[in-house]
């Protein structure tokens, strides 16, 4: 692109570095930011330098939060011995969103990944062997996506963990509700039926 | 979404105000810079402070520019007789790229829409009547997407420019080279055929 500015051209190409984010979008983005206030574009900016520089992290499970221990490790109303165990903080937030779980969670920051050099030493995992061993722990559900490096991480977190008798479950793999059997997979699809529950269990309440 | 932290919340808000930025995007973009260390999350947050501070427009054409006059109103290789007008600095950038252009731009800033409380008055369109009136001028082409802003603010342009006795030309509609006919919408099929230019004139050289 011919930028008429070195400004501009820094501003897109810092806004092109986002994931899924090319130049002609980063333009209108940049642009879009240009037409507000100096105010709005101070804090903005300012909010991203902000929680870079003060953002914490749970001591206890690992999530982002705003205190030494998040808010859910510090609830009485949390079952602190149920863990569900995730990649990241994403994960936290679409399980909290469908109200269903009233445990605890650890969260990995990640999966491990040889081709990115990711490793077990990079994630909580040691945090996570100390925990169960350290605490009263009744169960250890495992939320980890179904993608080969999450695979790879459940294997090793299921080998960390197994001697601790301590019941290990993972979440329900299967048809989605609403989802149609043709557009199934035929391993979800194998796995749901192999794996069949009773109806009355199947039934939301 | 339930948030864990404030900071987080906040961040992703801002992210969420840039347009088609929903707020699964804006956490995945946050997550993804607080990935990052603290120095390219600065420099990021930065960028946009300093563009938006410390950009300037150039006095003649209102492009972005980091000088007062910018690098194509002050090139002596460009024909300032030919001012092509267009909306903002990405149409600019746009014509720029073909290197098809030798003359000079006028940045209206925008598009007359009543819809959106934009008026003539907040364009650079007396300017261009001003920059009209006092210097000499060979040719203007309107270069303003054909939409029903766009044609508003082409009427207008037209009516406060005609008594110039300056030539007025609009860049060319008809179909896109690699377009198929039968994709093609009726207006602009019909005036393709109905504008037809001589076959030797449409051989690009």
């Amino acid at each position: 692109m011919n930028f008429s500015s070195k400004l501009l051209e820094d501003a897109v190409n810092e806004f092109s570095k986002l994931p899924g984010v090319g130049q002609k979008t980063a333009l209108r983005l940049v642009l879009h930011l240009l037409g507000k206030e100096q105010e709005e574009v101070d804090t903005f900016g300012n909010s991203i330098i902000r929680l870079k520089r003060d953002i914490k992290h749970c001591n206890i499970c690992h999530n982002i939060s705003d205190l030494p221990v998040c808010s859910i490790c510090s609830s009485p109303k949390r079952e602190k011995e149920v863990i569900c165990v995730v990649e990241d903080t994403r994960d936290v937030m679409a399980i909290e969103n469908t109200s269903q779980f009233f445990g605890a969670y650890h969260v990995l920051g990640g999966l491990i990944s040889p081709m990115d050099g990711i490793g077990p030493s990079d994630l909580f995992i040691d945090s996570l062997v100390q925990r169960v061993a350290t605490t009263p722990v009744k169960e250890i559900i495992l939320a980890i996506s179904a993608t080969m490096e999450g695979d790879t991480t459940l294997f090793y977190l299921y080998k960390r963990l197994k001697d601790f008798q301590v019941p290990i479950t993972t979440i329900a793999r299967g048809i989605a509700f609403g989802g149609e059997l043709e557009y199934a997979d035929e391993i979800t699809l194998g796995r749901s039926i192999v794996t069949r529950v009773p109806y009355v269990n199947s039934i939301i309440k």
